[in-house]
């Protein structure tokens, strides 16, 4: 058989131009339309970057203020999506609750998709919390929240999830979580929604399909599996005897290396900064020593080997949301509830100068073969 | 800038490799598994051609039994996907309402993705025909049909649809349509398949997303728009006047040209065929005799230039439909229900080898801008 060269998992094969995100692998960089994303979370916010991100520049005053008014107006749950979460198995995971009502919403909605599609990004944007907030409610029996008016986007996720308002310190943590996990150019869920959305298929298609590749274990999920292992290592002290063992064994340990890039992943660097300035419970500051603890010892280990092993960013993402009392199983969801910015804006994209993705296979099978009769086969 | 040279939508791009299809783009030939697709038509059914897809071989009795007997045991609509479809707004296209009732089976079923995947697939594939037929039931006020056993899913499938037993011979003619769309290559959708489930995610959320892919209307729909121009031209004597304006004022018609194919697409040939033997009726022979001279009237008229233009699959397929006295809403997900095998066929593979999608883009956008606060910008 012809030996053929191609990219599995189409590794460092250029499938697309664009504008949105630029990561520097080599001296760790991610940029959202230009901006180094380390000053985007100490001074913007979630609407703000979301607006960057889908427009193209930082709105000024009049534009945020606009784009949060089409944001709030689109902030109240359709009782149908309410009867759908109620009509799936109790412990089916969040994901697939996302996935189901993010598609229902195209029928009950039934919008087109390339009408004004950042607007009706913009709606769909709007409904994430609400639906990862009405689902963890009916999960646990308890009432569902109205959405509250006054409160931003991460504040008013964290009301409806608990029926405290949040504090400041609160949603700006979480507000600078979403913020990180907003872009991280073709990922397979945004590979996803772009090659779905060629197409023209409509926006709660897309979108309910880069749920879909976000739920895979392999994608999303990572950073829930990081917190089980700091769980499971219990004390700083158990850490060595933990990796020593994990490196014998041949187990990965979760939340280390990346595709991309080649150093520490910055946003790595960021989360790490954050949770240690969050973490004000002894719990939570035990929880960072594990990690950091983690994160030094295999970078020697792997040094005297001459390899370079970093964290990325689902290292310390799963305990700042344990930080803020969220329950792991909610990881994934607000990982989409923040990634969905990126899917919108890589389809907006997509469609200004649109061409159907539809690659081809190199077919390693059998040939020429002749139709038997079903009683004449073996 | 830089001058990258990249595919654009991947075309000719070999993105994995695979034992499923060959496509003969020269000689227009398509083969599943090695077999071509004229002796499949003619010879094989829906069933045994779905076992060949997913198991790489044709089935021996005892084989086939058994995957009928699988196929017929999960051959019953769960209630709560009734009340879902009845929560979707009335005119939603059914591909919404598949895309959605798919992804909720995954949290009804609540399955995981790799627990013997083929025989979840085989379990997804069996509810399409019982979702489409409930959805055309409810959106025209009839009663909901329970599904018949002894049925071929062809069969019961037309039964549910209209409430009425087959004739063998509308039977054998959606069964061989179903034969001729059950896999091609990485067209858009089985690609989405292959890459959503690279993360490992359920059948659930790569079947769901398939459909979302299929959705837009420059992959599934086109042999809906073919008929519609057939309506329009009304009668074979305006054929020339119709093609003369379209060609001079640049209008695209539809069902012809592909991607891949630079000859006839073979399943419009064997479309063809059998849509001259079903049209017993005044209305569909005068369908096919418009159909035939638009094929014949732009190949001499492209030839004149040089260039030649075939039709596809898409060009027959609409009125063979119509014979069947299917209503053209149903045409995409009639398409699906038969895709979805191939899509089932490919993540199988996909799964055997994994690694996940992640191809990268290239960057043209700004690069280090500076955070302004926002009362300073324009």
């Amino acid at each position: 058989m012809e030996n053929i060269d191609y990219k599995k998992g189409l590794e460092d094969v250029i499938a697309a131009e664009s504008k949105i995100c630029l990561i520097d692998p080599v001296s760790g960089g991610l940029y959202y339309r230009g901006h180094n994303i380390t000053e985007l979370t100490e001074h913007s916010t979630f609407e703000e970057t979301a607006y960057l991100l889908l427009e193209g520049h930082l709105p000024n005053e009049i534009e945020l203020k606009h784009f949060n008014e089409k944001l709030l107006s689109y902030r109240k749950l359709h009782s149908n999506l309410l009867q759908i979460i109620r009509g799936l198995s109790k412990n089916c995971h969040p994901m697939k609750v996302l996935q189901t009502t993010i598609a229902a919403l195209g029928g009950i909605w039934d919008n087109k998709g390339t009408d004004n599609p950042k607007e009706i990004c913009i709606a769909y944007l709007s409904q994430f919390p609400l639906i990862i907030a009405a689902y963890w409610r009916i999960l646990n029996k308890q009432e569902i929240i109205t959405p509250h008016k006054e409160f931003s986007h991460a504040g008013n996720f964290l009301y409806m999830l608990t029926g405290k308002v949040p504090t400041a310190k609160e949603t700006s943590l979480l507000d600078k979580a979403l913020i990180l996990h907003m872009e991280h150019d073709l990922n397979a869920s945004t590979f996803t929604a772009r090659v779905v959305a060629s197409s023209l298929a409509p926006v709660s298609a897309f979108l309910s399909a880069a749920i879909g590749s976000l739920s895979g274990p392999l994608h999303g999920g990572a950073n829930e599996k990081v917190l089980e292992m700091v769980y499971e290592i219990g004390e700083e002290s158990n850490v060595v005897p933990y990796l020593d063992k994990a490196l014998a064994t041949g187990k990965k340990v979760m939340g280390m290396g990346h595709r991309v890039y080649r150093t520490k992943d910055p946003r790595a660097i960021i989360l790490q900064k954050y949770l240690k300035q969050a973490s004000d419970s002894e719990d939570a500051r035990k929880k960072v020593a594990i990690l950091e603890k983690i994160e030094d010892y295999l970078a020697r280990t792997f040094e005297e080997q001459h390899k370079k092993v970093y964290p990325n960013v689902d290292f310390y993402s799963g305990t700042l949301f344990h930080c803020l009392a969220i329950n792991p199983l909610l990881f994934t969801p607000i990982f989409a509830m923040s990634r969905v910015v990126g899917w919108c804006a890589h389809v907006c994209e997509q469609w200004q100068d649109n061409r159907i993705f539809r690659p081809i296979c190199h077919y390693t099978g059998e040939r020429n073969l002749k139709y038997v009769n079903i009683e004449k086969r073996r």
